[in-house]
């Protein structure tokens, strides 16, 4: 493999977060009128938020999800229960308007955004369809990488683009989703390799394999790891099992702590590919918002891995951004009771007698 | 006590769901452009929400919440961490928009109305404030009744008239929230009676009682059960540990469900006046959706009294209807992907090769 030292490849630095506010925000939270710790989890939250943005009053604007969309050469292994056309037609879902994610961005206030990032077949030009194509879809990484250096970068820059793109914009609050046919099977390998968990504990069911299912995607992503025994740099790792848009999404992470935005993370790939950014820069995770646990099994572990608290559990494993567009109403009521919720004093509501 | 006979009380008959929708909604949701079973909890959300609306396209209209306002004699034994007079501050709270409930149905576009049904001190009229005062609170009901049995009735005809009225406006979808000092006991209490669990698996911290506060709690509750030996029958049950909120709330439930409205469950408390509700007719379950699991210690016990899935689990214990209010996104989602999302078919995605 080329070494990423040849790739023009400028990762954003992340800041760790400035915890000057955290005692008056604090304060702020349990001077509302409430009892103190009332509203459980959405206090941590707003904590985090207020950190995030440095606001004891945060204004969340122009939420946003952006899909990053690519093909895998492993779907040709037989590891999904979907055959890889179907990525390119779910692209075309989205831009029609017709999908889960655009369902519940346009419910829920959120612009969302589709980036073809190396779908298998070059799709028809279309308003809402950014072309960032890298290639026609990776390589299969049972015995080759799935990218070279130079493909790893440029999906990682796109995800870069695209979020510097939406801060241009006003964007302080972003998810990420995906669509690719067989990406988990990526995301198991990266999981598995990155955290040192036996592929076992990484896997599942996807989009609706059977046992026998399972039981053969085991077997190809064992033999991969095998074959690529040796690998163990994150941006190596990530070049070797992709996807095109697991590493675009590595980059929007980067990205999106570093122009301090609050990050919806969606299900398993998406946290797949943050744990790869949080490899190259581990500040990274205090930007983040675990949106919900997925049913797909290697998640849970993956989310024990990042010591995160998630939103929902609703046993979603539909990727696209489900999630995180489903859980925007809860960070948005968050920053909502931090803003505009009255406090005791100012009400005239007595405290406790404690 | 004067039996419930000679009380003016007219419950609305809550008809079961008629099934003749299921398999046709099933199918519906199945043929989404998803993995079938992907949405997880929202697809038997979904189910459930066409079987109450009798539409495979439902329409959530004119989302509200009622906030009832009581007071509890019971508070002057000292069974919560804030005085009763409270319960009056929060109202004028609520009506200035600064309490939570007031920025969650704001943010998320319900309704909001607030409804004394009798708050110790009488409030001053104003824009907002529905009034149906029954009583300057219930008595202590330590040692007597909390309400009569016409007081009951009265508490729970409000209750019925305001969900009506909502229902004339247009509403379909509504959650019901509380606010008295105290209430935690009166909840305990209809708890205990009702499904024969101990005192102790029924009460909590409420607001923010110490371990010393808690003992208190549960030594003045066991006395008072034992006062009541007798009385086993819903209503009865209701009429003496009341108060006047819950009442008011167990007649929404029964109004909102003959309406033919989903049903926003809220915390602990809700979840009490609720249990009335369903002694009283069974079927009112069957258009509720949970919310949420509350913080405080009972309702989970509750919940599974139900075989209730909640939809969120915060750690929430502030009452107000704001888990209700919280999960009414999820509902909204819930029913625009079934009213919205393309279909295989339609969008020309393949389906699994299952």
């Amino acid at each position: 493999m080329t070494p990423f030292a040849d790739v023009a490849l400028t990762l954003p630095p992340v800041a760790p977060l400035d915890q000057t506010l955290r005692a008056a925000l604090q304060a702020a939270i349990d001077d509302k009128t409430k009892p103190p710790g009332s509203l459980g989890r959405l206090e941590s939250l707003a904590l985090q938020i207020g950190l995030i943005r440095g606001d004891a009053a945060p204004v969340l604007s122009r939420p946003a999800v952006i899909v990053f969309a690519g093909d895998h050469g492993v779907a040709d292994a037989g590891v999904s229960a979907f055959p890889a056309e179907v990525t390119a037609q779910m692209v075309l879902n989205f831009l029609n308007g017709g999908a889960a994610i655009n369902v519940f961005t346009r419910l829920h206030g959120l612009a969302l955004e589709v980036v073809d990032v190396g779908v298998r077949a070059p799709l028809p030009a279309a308003p809402g369809l950014v072309n960032c194509r890298v290639a026609n879809g990776t390589r299969n990484f049972v015995d080759a990488p799935a990218m070279t250096p130079a493909q790893a970068g440029a999906a990682l820059n796109a995800g870069i683009a695209r979020v510097l793109r939406h801060a241009q914009l006003g964007t302080n609050v972003m998810g990420f989703g995906e669509m690719g046919i067989a990406n988990t099977s990526a995301a198991a390998c990266l999981m598995s390799r990155l955290t040192g968990l036996p592929i076992e504990a990484c896997i599942g069911r996807g989009t609706g394999l059977d046992d026998a299912g399972v039981a053969h995607k085991r077997a190809v992503l064992s033999q991969a790891l095998a074959c690529h025994a040796g690998v163990t740099d994150p941006l190596d790792v990530l070049a070797t099992f992709g996807g095109f848009e697991i590493a675009a999404m590595t980059g929007a992470y980067l990205a999106a702590a570093a122009s301090r935005m609050v990050i919806l993370v969606d299900g398993f790939i998406a946290s797949a590919a943050l744990l790869v950014a949080a490899r190259i820069d581990p500040n990274v995770l205090q930007y983040c918002v675990f949106s919900h646990c997925s049913h797909e099994q290697g998640h849970r572990a993956l989310l024990a891995e990042f010591g995160a608290e998630p939103l929902l559990a609703l046993d979603l494993r539909l990727g696209e951004g489900t999630g995180a567009a489903l859980a925007w109403p809860l960070v948005a009521s968050a920053a909502a009771f931090l803003r505009e919720m009255a406090t005791f004093s100012g009400a005239g509501v007595s405290n406790a007698s404690a």
